[in-house]
């Protein structure tokens, strides 16, 4: 049993890092932080915890030390604390974004402020563990990916590392309202976001900067163009991915890609049925499990290749990535605690 | 043609009084106020408006003369400025609560709060035409009922009146986002009220009170309660009501009272069907609309005569029976500008 | 490991059996069965278990024999087979309605068709293991309740035991999609039954005679009227109850009755918070869980007793009450398999 | 005052005819044809018409003479009764694909069926009133354009036309359920349907020849890809649309291509804010309106210009153009009947 607790367990993210570990027979939850509700139950704000334990919210300057620290703050603000936390803890994972990009510049372009701890950038290994296993297994600091970023990524990964596919890819995203986080305002005001289809990002997210490092060892001219829509959805992520197929890469090509990268993965699954409702990777059925569902198709007329690839944001694009993680780096099987399989109809 | 202004035009009832008027052949809007939108075009906040008005919002403290003055302000506030508006204004419509009780205490006893201005109440018309129509042709304040009241009170007045049912009553409402308003909070933020089914007032729902005064003119012994359920919609609102039908009463007495009183009304629709899925009243139907529609069953086991009634409480429920009152005061066509017949599928 | 099949696999209710099934330490699907779906993957059906299975559809004829047998059939079909089935499976878990009501004529008032086995009606156990727990222990044939009756049964028990409520009771049923079924009709119809709050069910839902049944045990002078509404959710079930309490009876009484009878029952728990946004039972939260949430609030003003209570009708309502009972009859732990928590959001 | 008839009208996109002509002051609905509901009233399929209309369907043929004649089949079955119906109006409009395409060839790659009538393909105008208006105004036939190629026509068109971008086009279209008709099935099924995020056509859209016909009189070399998803919503259709700007295009050329053609249509709105939630193109807000909303942003990192657009599927993507047309063909003024503004919030 190790001893865990989460820096910032009010928001949507460590709300699930908590679902998943109360049910993880190798973890103890020591504390849980929150300023606002302090000594509060959790289930206060996570209601679908009640009966399932008594913790309360402690306040983070109480944070005592322990095992592992998994660290589930708003964007800029972990690289504040980073190194008292890691006096608190032998082992952190960093769900935000300030310890994802290994160069201090690109960091500093994309999230338009300094970094105030550029020195352990390289310290942390980047938390997709279908690309950096045996690292995560000897990691004592990690930072998990975005959740465009992981899907993109594990979609993209067997094209680019074989070879198939040219530089100049589009990523047509497909967003739900709970990767905004947990604080409200007008765009997240359920009269305006219901039923909304919002181009809110045609271009710029911030995610492409991981995509294009996490790929360019496979391919250092990497064009990545992502265009955000938010749909009417609370937990789910799709991309339709528009690629252009080297010469002569004919389906079967892709097939073995992905099956030689992905055949003995237990969270990856390859989705293209000939028949059925659910030929492509749907999010809606992926709610809650630690999933990647990826499908493609040859469209031979214009000569692309489309790739779609679904997730749950909070689960293998954060939480669960997360879990994925601890459970590696532990020792710990791989799927534990993360086998909920999903629910169908939802 | 009136030159018309809006007192707090922001807000959904007000964005929609615009909505209506701007197609009004009748009128001229000439102001609508907003403080924190001052010199910003409407279309800002309201987008449904783009490229059919160039009106930008004036601060209130800037609101001149005109003949009819809408005001559409948060519950308490209205009270607050309306002598003044008075001077403003020959004739004012107000849709917030402040002017519907005409007694001082039983506001006080709803709202929780003083009743500034007592000597106004008995200066207000009750805004449903239906029950107040030659009132309304001569009258030069309005107080537009509350939206969970109107649908309420047009689906137990034949009732009562024909002395058809006992004085205990059941409202059973589902609720709908926009009711709460622009502002932003968790119990409005998407991923919390997306998909809901929240019990957010069991009992005691405000609305009672004007229940109880517009129709204890003709039982002077009822009991209203309301339990109120807000569902994943924006727009409606839906009561299931749950009567005890007097001794001997039948399904044709109740087709005769509402018959008696609803046959010429041009906004109440009786929805009863033998077939089809559209066989009682459906909310999502009446969006836009200022229609009533309003059904029934008796329930011969349980001795019960359940009543089903649908409006769009933006509309009817507010500003579509604001300017139904209007066209009464000003001698114009009832339905002028309000003949939206509704989508499907929608 | 006991041997289970499912008869009627294709299905909502048979999907989440298998679910939960795949996940019990203590069971090994042997056969799943399918008339349109022959040796198809079960995956092709329910998405959810890609991965997790290699499980074929078999034809409802090629049954072999084994421990328990589910039976998860539209209502009037079970009721055919069921002396064949009982020659195959030493204990028969019978999900539709034909074996839920001890009294032949009850069963045909209500399902007006005749009962062909009226003979077997009293092998069956009703499958709610809060009322039938020792029952179940012993029962080798179970009939599960029907989920409307469910949540109506459970929210009443402690009430009309403890005689804290008359017997007259409303209750107002929010209901599903799924609840309707796999076949599709224009009633279910995306474009007309998306965004529905459509009253199908005004009165004379068939549930009514098993709660009748369940807890006239304690109240021979119940009257039940029930009024559904399908509004726009695939999964779930939340019922608001209209009662009367008896003279005298307050709040804390009610406490104690819900606390005596279900202080120990790991699926029950009391909803009922002074803060947060989810202060009454939900259920969006219960969606793959096995919980029943029960809330209350008494209205002193027109002294009433609102109970409000949530269900996922699939869950609790179907294939987890049908697993509970399971677990009950072979004496494995009652909670196996049934511990998924729910999401936040959703 | 002409007489106009419609063939297909129990259909969305015959109801949402019938729901704009009975407002238009220039058109009197003579017939109304459907095989399944003869005699019965339109209300009963399209219930948001009772109490504005005692219209009856009649039986396909009993179908007399009128002035117009809408045409509201299934794709394949107009060009059966062509011939015969042009007998029976001076003018008809048909909503299906079978007079799109001017090239009999291009018609049967697409929709792997024989043409029948391939000598009337010249004599149908394309419905789109932008790129049309002359030729519509003495047409006797009109074939209106499908929804997913009016929006996507309409977007690209000023830039294709002013030689701002280059030939290689993908448009990534998010889609509603009333575009797959009236007729239910398991793809419908609102346990299927509702939250789902659907690659249900990664290519080879049939929308994909109408807009290679219209834009390619601009630029020969043009290749365009569809990937369209299916999302949770009734009524509405977003494209984004990725295209590569040629050297040198600035921002204020597109600005200029869309002014150009624009600035003096009623129905076309480019919208591109710099604050606010709705800052692009919202399908939402264009519920039951003809507008076509058109939004753009360069990306200059990646050198892409990405357009979005939306509409109503049912009325400027289908019944709305064909009214718009009607009035174009009658000398109607452009906008009657057409001016519903759409609703926020909703």
């Amino acid at each position: 049993m190790i001893k865990v607790s989460i820096f910032g367990a009010s928001g949507y993210a460590g709300g699930e890092i908590l679902r998943i570990l109360l049910n993880h027979p190798k973890v103890k939850v020591k504390q849980v932080t929150s300023r606002q509700f302090v000594n509060q139950l959790v289930s206060l704000v996570h209601p679908n915890l009640r009966k399932r334990t008594d913790l309360v919210f402690t306040h983070p300057d109480k944070l005592e030390t322990c095992d592992l620290l998994f660290v589930a703050l708003p964007n800029g603000e972990s690289m504040n604390y980073m190194p008292k936390l890691k006096n608190l803890a032998n082992k952190i994972i960093d769900l935000g974004a300030d310890f994802r990009l290994r160069n201090k510049k690109v960091f500093e372009y994309w999230y338009k402020k300094e970094h105030k701890r550029p020195e352990l950038l390289t310290q942390f290994v980047y938390g997709i563990a279908e690309l950096h296993r045996e690292q995560l297994k000897k990691a004592s600091c990690v930072a998990c990916a975005g959740c465009e970023a992981s899907v993109s990524i594990l979609s993209l990964y067997p094209l680019i590392k074989h070879h198939l596919i040219e530089g100049k890819i589009i990523i047509d995203a497909k967003m739900s309202s709970s990767q905004a986080g947990v604080k409200p305002s007008l765009s997240s005001h359920h009269p305006e976001r219901a039923g909304a289809v919002r181009s809110y990002m045609p271009s710029g997210h911030r995610h492409t900067a991981e995509i294009i490092q996490e790929l360019s060892t496979y391919n250092s001219n990497l064009e990545v163009a992502i265009s955000a829509t938010a749909i009417d959805m609370v937990r789910g992520l799709l991309v339709t991915i528009h690629t252009l197929p080297k010469k002569n890469v004919i389906e079967k090509d892709v097939w073995n890609a992905y099956r030689t990268e992905y055949q003995n993965e237990p969270f990856v699954r390859i989705v293209k049925e000939q028949q059925g409702i659910y030929r492509y990777p749907e999010p809606k059925i992926l709610q809650g499990t630690n999933y990647c569902d990826i499908g493609f198709e040859m469209d031979k007329i214009t000569n692309r290749l489309v790739v779609i690839a679904a997730i749950d944001n909070l689960v293998k694009g954060t939480a669960g990535q997360a879990v994925q993680a601890m459970n590696l780096m532990y020792g710990f099987p791989e799927t534990m605690s993360l086998d909920f399989p999903g629910l169908h109809p939802i």
